[in-house]
């Protein structure tokens, strides 16, 4: 994704996501969904998050450990697999940490367009870590976004992101309170990392009109908003079983009424209906969006030449005999002196490109 | 694994695989475990694996097409991730196409040496395919078998298993009919690969104190046996939830008794109690036995100094700054000049070593 980006420039490969994101969406129905599959340990979480139409399935795998950066490394890592639905081919795997900053903030802008103000220019951006910057550029470039009014609770995460995004057209200004950051903005973005019932945002900091763009929030007892700010917003949602679960929607009842966003986007259900009304969108991330991540990176990794083959799947002469790939390794009385270049597999079939990133 | 297999030879490779999976069952309450999550389609499925203890993760990723042999692609393709459950770091990416078998057989043995009668030598094995080779060494080298008696509705599939064992110690005997092959058999094993409620096995061709060793039947729809062999036999089985769904199993009331293998490997459950007993182990392939066959794979590769790093994960200075990684992609109106190699990511964490197969 790094080369991808590097060729393609950041704002090219951010429209591209949300094209390919988007274009997924309207396709909601042909989809084989279900929710990821977690395993939780003391400090963090494995995730497996497949899903699959009648042509393509994909998967990724991601980690969430907020302990990592004691250590040096990075909270969440990912990656990911496209395959054939038809063989069972895997095609691609690829990297998926930076792919999924990039595909969450896409996302972002994906659900704004339907749901925030339009003409809407200010943003606050409450927790400036890892993801921060990508959802900044996603908003400055896709939607139109001038100022971001920044604050985290620890200054040198702002001051990372100030520092990162200097060279850019956004105004940028560091609050000294949640408070500061959200009062006057057109949209909220909430992407704190703790894993913790956090309440970053109060009913008494929503203006009316607001855009509240909850990212943060997305595993059990990881939240990010008072239920009372849900209470008085129309609440969209990516897959409302995954949610109801994950999201800030899990401190609310099992009846309490969302909108899963693919409708808006078909044009099903309503996005926004007035200036004045609040509209959330309890982002968790979904499969679906690691789905598109991999076809851009396939299709752009095809038109740009980046990728390797991996030798992933051992090429057979006859697929129903598994036994050749070590018949040289087998006993031989007959060929005891046989050289080892010769027991090495031969024509590997190498149907997986790796991008490196 | 084929370069493991290459070093070690198969049956010392068969016979550590067997060691793994034993020592990992006798830890079963300790694991993590779910029923696989399968993804169907008109020809086939894929599927993913997960399982886990407290400091191990691994899953596995395989597909099952039983059409893609006219192709000239294998029925089932695999590989598989081993992780570390402190931190969600990848630490082996792996093939598991020839893993599978060589795991599938040793289980099948592990499970033999508690169920089959002590001095076992005859062997019946139904269904010549690409797993046959490996279920016929791991039962000869493992158990003592020392004659096999083979049937295919395939001749030139029970011929290919001829030509490839012709090396061996083993006598190979090719049948005209199911019958003629389990006459007398001290273990049947049946691993035929169509994807039909197939009935290999009926009531009467099995003698007192047979093993059944049913290893075809592994998914919904996919089964060898009429329900009557299960019931006049005493049925052992992996994990009992996913079998009631995938194994021969699947066609007996949800009351019908099983005892789970690791509880017979750990002495809290008989195995065979007589000399007379029939006994049945209606093997799926569980998640668990990729998990040991992974953890081998990853001490094999380190004590033969195998394998290859793979940039899976990016590395970062700041494991809090994601951007890092295109900040130099960006536009930069003050650095315009930047070569391109400078915009490379750089020093990638390369903590994946891959075992290309």
């Amino acid at each position: 994704m790094a080369h991808v980006v590097h060729r393609l420039g950041l704002p090219t490969a951010l429209a591209r996501m949300a094209e390919y994101i988007h274009a997924d969406y309207l396709r909601w129905p042909a989809f084989d969904k279900c929710a990821r599959v977690a395993s939780h340990s003391a400090d963090g979480v494995i995730e497996l998050m497949p899903i699959a139409d009648a042509r393509t399935y994909a998967f990724k795998y991601v980690n969430g450990h907020p302990k990592n950066t004691q250590g040096g490394l990075p909270t969440v890592m990912a990656f990911g697999v496209l395959a054939d639905v038809d063989t069972g081919v895997p095609e691609l795997l690829s990297e998926l940490t930076l792919t999924t900053a990039l595909r969450t903030a896409a996302m972002s802008v994906v659900a704004a367009r339907a749901l925030a103000r339009p003409g809407s220019r200010r943003m606050a951006l409450i927790g400036n870590g890892a993801q921060s910057e990508f959802q900044a550029l996603a908003f400055h470039h896709l939607l139109g976004i001038e100022e971001i009014r920044l604050f985290d609770t620890d200054p040198a995460a702002t001051a990372k992101l100030m520092d990162n995004l200097a060279h850019t057209a956004l105004r940028l200004l560091a609050c000294d309170s949640i408070a500061q950051a959200v009062r006057g903005a057109d949209i909220v973005t909430t992407v704190t990392a703790d894993k913790t019932n956090a309440t970053i945002l109060t009913p008494e900091l929503i203006e009316p009109g607001m855009h509240v763009n909850g990212v943060g929030g997305d595993c059990p007892g990881k939240t990010e908003l008072h239920p009372d700010v849900l209470r008085m917003a129309s609440v969209f949602v990516e897959y409302e079983p995954q949610t109801r679960i994950e999201g800030d929607l899990q401190h609310l009842p099992a009846d309490f009424a969302v909108t899963e966003l693919w409708r808006v986007l078909g044009g099903q259900a309503s996005g926004r209906r007035s200036d004045a009304q609040v509209t959330l969108f309890d982002s968790v991330g979904f499969a679906l969006e690691d789905f598109s991540a991999l076809r851009f990176l396939r299709d752009a990794a095809r038109e740009l030449g980046l990728g390797q083959l991996l030798p992933l799947i051992p090429g057979l002469a006859n697929p129903k005999d598994l036994y050749q790939l070590i018949r040289a390794s087998a006993p031989q009385p007959r060929a005891a002196t046989a050289t080892p270049a010769a027991h090495a597999p031969r024509h590997p079939r190498a149907k997986t490109p790796a991008l490196s990133a």
